[in-house]
């Protein structure tokens, strides 16, 4: 039951925790973005991602396609984590009586969408009436390689992230506010990418750790740092930030950013490469140190960690 | 898109019949209880099961283990449909913030039991707020052999049930009669037993196709036939009725039974073997012929077919 200790703190970590620990041995696999399961010959990775409406989005923010596809995007995001190869997903949907005949067909839509953009299918589901729309993922892949997980970051390592963050904050803030968000930010939180060739190309090149980005950089350093048992050392100045995000502190609470958070050996020197085949920032943000624990540091003096954004 | 036609009539199977023709070429492996999945090697089996406060069950009739463990065998009883070894099942659990700290591990006790006493393993989950209680539950499987579907019965094969029909539909009635229901019936709907292993018996006996029931006999028999392209009849006097069941027509539209509907070829003489070796019924209902549809027979004679069961 090591996976009792890959997350960081939170009240709705430490429920999470309490179903490991009620489920004991029957609990296989879990702790990282995906399980990785023995089949046969073959080793699969697993996750379910679900998404309910007014918890993780509102249906005036976005149209029933993109709804869908936000789904599945978080979900196949999962696979990008640990760097698996999309195979399929399985969908169940929660759909009011209220909605048109055409709801469950918008929605599925856009989970096929996600799913066709990383070389997925759609491979079965369930439907459901329900009160509030429910869209609930399971992806699974496959591994043609080593996995990526959030164990593996040791001290001397960067800290790394994907793309520019505080887009899906800065999206959130306006709706919320009852303002329409800046396109380029309203994109980032509609239609995100999950890194999936990001992952593999990181892979490849060194990553020692990784995950994705779905709860904050602020919580997800610390579940790197719970998962590998390292210090975690982010420095907000270096935060590489969404125009729409003017604030690092944002950047930090910013969740479901899917974007990647890694850790690479020494001084890596390939970001340059990563940029210019991916078409996609690749930043340092931090170090990896001996001890526990994550420290802030801005204007060169660290600094009191915020309370992260919490979505239970 | 064979698989439009894998369906029968009904506004659910509608539904489902619209989301399909959306996706395109970008559905594969749907229309079987289980999705079969090609992964490197390896035949993967998939399917996923949600269920809903207030659509499937409401809290006072079970206790949240109950609920837990009957949501997962529901799922489980997808991979026992096609003779598939389970293991592993993924969570997303929605669960309303007034419920004890413990109530998602109390759910996930449950889906544990059902995973355990198959032999699967919980490799992961998702945890959100919601409104109403919400289990929905991806099973993996593999293939070690042949699989069952719902598209090979041939005229001449006979159809046949394990078990006997009618429990959870009575216990269903008693509870919405605001009546406490007979214990055995209870147990039938809150304990449903995946029938794994009574799916490989039956696969290695010459099984020519099987689904689970949990629509109900009749739209499920329909499905048969339309998968299969055949005529499927059944002889309501042929019924095994659980003792709460009083009516055959009672347990023709008894949902969730989570028991086998089998073709069996000509005149299968081991149905007392699979009874000694399983401690479980194999009983004869009726037999599959050329043409398309159900047809219902009673005292000798055929009868019109009541509507169905509807969870839609």
């Amino acid at each position: 039951m090591s996976d009792l200790i890959s997350l960081g703190p939170g009240g709705e970590f430490d429920r999470i925790r309490a179903i490991w620990r009620r489920l004991g041995d029957r609990v296989q696999g879990a702790g990282d973005d995906c399980a990785l399961l023995a089949i046969g010959g073959e080793r699969v990775a697993m996750s379910i991602d679900v998404s309910v409406e007014h918890e993780h989005f509102e249906t005036g923010w976005m149209s029933l396609e993109e709804i869908g596809y936000r789904s599945a995007a978080a979900s196949l995001s999962d696979l990008a984590a640990v760097a698996a190869e999309p195979v399929a997903v399985l969908v169940s949907l929660g759909v009011p009586k209220e909605l048109p005949f055409d709801a469950a067909p918008d929605l599925m839509e856009g989970v096929g969408r996600a799913a066709h953009a990383v070389g997925a299918n759609v491979a079965g589901g369930d439907l459901v009436k329900s009160d509030r729309i429910i869209v609930d993922v399971a992806v699974v892949g496959r591994m043609v390689a080593r996995a990526l997980s959030r164990r593996g970051a040791r001290p001397g390592d960067g800290l790394w992230v994907t793309g520019r963050l505080g887009g899906p904050g800065a999206a959130l803030a306006a709706w919320k506010a009852g303002q329409e968000p800046e396109a380029s930010a309203r994109a980032r939180f509609a239609n995100p990418v999950p890194r999936v060739r990001e992952a593999a190309w990181l892979r490849d090149h060194g990553a020692t750790a990784a995950m994705d980005l779905s709860d904050g950089l602020l919580p997800d350093a610390r579940h790197l740092s719970a998962a590998s048992a390292v210090a975690c050392e982010v420095d907000l100045d270096r935060i590489p930030l969404h125009p729409a995000c003017l604030d690092p502190l944002d950047a930090l609470v910013s969740g479901e950013e899917y974007e990647l958070l890694v850790a690479l050996p020494g001084d890596f020197g390939e970001a340059a490469a990563f940029a210019r085949e991916l078409d996609l920032d690749l930043t340092r943000v931090g170090s990896v140190k001996p001890g526990a624990g994550l420290t802030l540091w801005r204007g060169g003096r660290t600094i009191e960690v915020p309370r992260g954004f919490k979505h239970f």
